[in-house]
């Protein structure tokens, strides 16, 4: 057998994530390696928790980048938080609060699940109850950004509550730093995590995270040991708190490192209030354009992600051979619908680098031309003049 | 504040690992971000399975790279393999034996300890005794190449014991894959992880595993559900499993699987046997020129790892002091002492791609110089003729 070098198709990056890199985070990335330990590295992993800061909005010391992807982000709070027998309220309305069932059982807490139908945000109303009837709830944990369904569920409220009822929260925030506003201090967040492939339009495989001082103190005093040992925040501190002295705990992915801290710095030259503009701009011009061709919404608008449209797919059309086409024909990526949503929606992400006029302007283009050849029920040519309307 | 891109500064990288990564990976990994369910990605990840059977020897269907660092792979192993109660044998004679033992108990396993001396092997007949003493062991776990100490403990004996007392074995091979045999089917090692950025040369952030037929079986027949949702192997199958069709369980760490795809290329360019003979020659060089010096191993000849090189720091020798003089004025990274040994060893890797002529010559140039300046009691103007005489 031979092997040859892998060289990757040329994409554009439409779908739930990752979204397009820029040329310059993929050229940080390529950096000679230096060790996890040398001290011009540990100056920069001081500068990523620094921007990291930035980007969650808050001054919490303990902020960093777990070394694995948002799903290991996800675990590090709940395994962290979570002690055997402790109660905690998951909201569910669509696959990642799903994940987050799975996590409180895993780690031996009781799940108190409050539901809301896919497609439709976390109902406060129901929390509230949940919150009443258990007054020994510990934590509340909902999503933010629901990837799976592109529903926007309000933090403000939700902490808020939290908070008035001697509950932590912990927020999946995966899908939403960069591109919308994320106000962990103003809103009180105890624990939250990130991925790096969204709206940072990083490489996929690290999980940004940030604990209050609250939740701080309520991991240092657990009764029991954290369940993972490559998780234990006790531990990974030794690598990532405070000062200069850092110990050995695992190797840090060095190089997945110089790609967030560019994206980062990309982020922060921007100016996030900026970042959180252009996504609801290109969202709106998306929107324009997707009603002029008939399409519709699966979300309220009320509720809608800027960074990630649910399309319901028009009837009669094949779901997967489109989103093939699109990928062979054009080399653009959309997403699939997961679960309920499995055949009925598509996930059309507008994030980060690929939140943009042209990724806009394609994506119409490509969909009306797609959608005519299946003979799907579409108006053709307005879409284009309705986005640059908002766009320019 | 503002905030630059960062430039690291060049090293050679001669410590526990990183190892230095050659610019065919750090440019394999700088290739166009593609989606983790693109079916060119897919093709990709086929081969990186077929190549990592290749490194580690094996024909198990169930190999692939866990999407973080070394300590992940080793804690996949122990939480898919263990459940509450389960005892487990293992073997401590450094740091990464210690981890194992946290490992145990956080998945509810009940360790019994064998343990051997810093820079000592693992004592088979220690490990017999264990077993004849607990006929319900379930695993025996143990580390083929301490890190932490520089010893080669022998999987061919310590697994065929386990298989003799009808126990699984699980094996950390993280600095031995790529650097000198690891044989998992003639073996019969029945789990076992291994890192990227040692023997492989590839950047950190993956951990290379490879489960036993035997060992899936177990997985499968679990009473309990694995305490990581991440980790669980009967969910990342889904993704990394056999066929054409990969469900989506968490987002890969789409271009580190580049770079480990180019670095695995080149591993079978070479030849594994040829890398291995490559990392004993480069090894036996430097011995003979630490030698001619007058510097001395920290552990017997017939137990040294080629790869890492555990050497006594001379008396009266600053250790912290010479690393750093190491450091700012040649770029040479060689790494420190843990536990037990901190202060005492050096660590000198000559790992994948820091296995060569240029590492050996260089490493000694510095210390020579280094030492000599330190006062230290070492000879002096011998050790590279000594060591030519090896490599050429």
């Amino acid at each position: 057998m031979t092997f040859q070098s892998f060289n990757p198709p040329l994409r554009t990056l439409m779908g739930p994530g990752p979204s397009d890199v820029h040329p310059r985070v993929l050229s940080a990335m390529a950096r000679p390696t230096v060790g996890h330990l040398d001290p011009s590295f540990i100056g920069m992993m001081d500068e990523v928790k620094t921007l990291l800061q930035y980007a969650f909005q808050t001054e919490n010391p303990l902020t960093f980048p777990v070394s694995a992807p948002g799903s290991a982000g996800m675990e590090t709070c709940f395994a962290n938080l979570i002690e055997a027998g402790d109660k905690v309220i998951v909201c569910i309305n669509g696959v990642f609060g799903m994940r987050m069932k799975e996590n409180v059982e895993r780690c031996g807490g009781i799940p108190i699940v409050v539901e809301d139908a896919w497609g439709r945000p976390v109902d406060a109303n129901k929390v509230e109850d949940a919150l009443k009837k258990n007054p020994d709830v510990k934590i509340v944990a909902f999503v933010q950004a629901e990837t799976s369904t592109g529903v926007h569920s309000d933090p403000a409220v939700l902490c808020k509550l939290a908070q008035n009822y001697g509950a932590l929260s912990i927020v999946d925030a995966v899908t939403s730093v960069g591109g919308m506003p994320v106000l962990v201090d103003e809103w009180g967040v105890d624990a939250i995590y990130s991925g790096t492939q969204k709206c940072l339009s990083c490489v996929p495989g690290l999980s940004p995270v940030t604990f209050s001082p609250r939740a701080m103190e309520v991991m240092k005093q657990r009764k029991s040991k954290v369940q993972s040992w490559f998780l234990d925040m006790n531990l990974v501190m030794g690598y990532w708190g405070e000062g200069k002295s850092r110990s050995y705990h695992h190797t840090a992915p060095v190089n997945t490192l110089y790609a967030l801290h560019e994206s980062l710095v990309m982020l922060h030259n921007e100016g996030i209030e900026n970042a959180w503009h252009r996504h609801a701009k290109n969202h709106l011009a998306l929107k324009v354009g997707l009603e002029a061709m008939g399409l519709r919404f699966a979300v309220d608008e009320a509720h809608r992600l800027p960074q990630l449209n649910a399309i319901v797919i028009p009837e009669g059309v094949d779901d997967a051979k489109l989103r093939s086409q699109a990928l062979e024909r054009f080399g653009l990526e959309i997403g699939a619908g997961l679960g309920a949503f499995a055949g009925k929606i598509w996930r059309i992400g507008l994030m980060g680098q690929s939140s943009s006029p042209r990724h806009v302007i394609m994506c119409l283009t490509v969909l009306e031309s797609l959608l005519s050849d299946a003979k799907a029920d579409i108006e053709c040519g307005k879409a284009i003049d309705a986005a640059q309307k908002i766009l320019f």
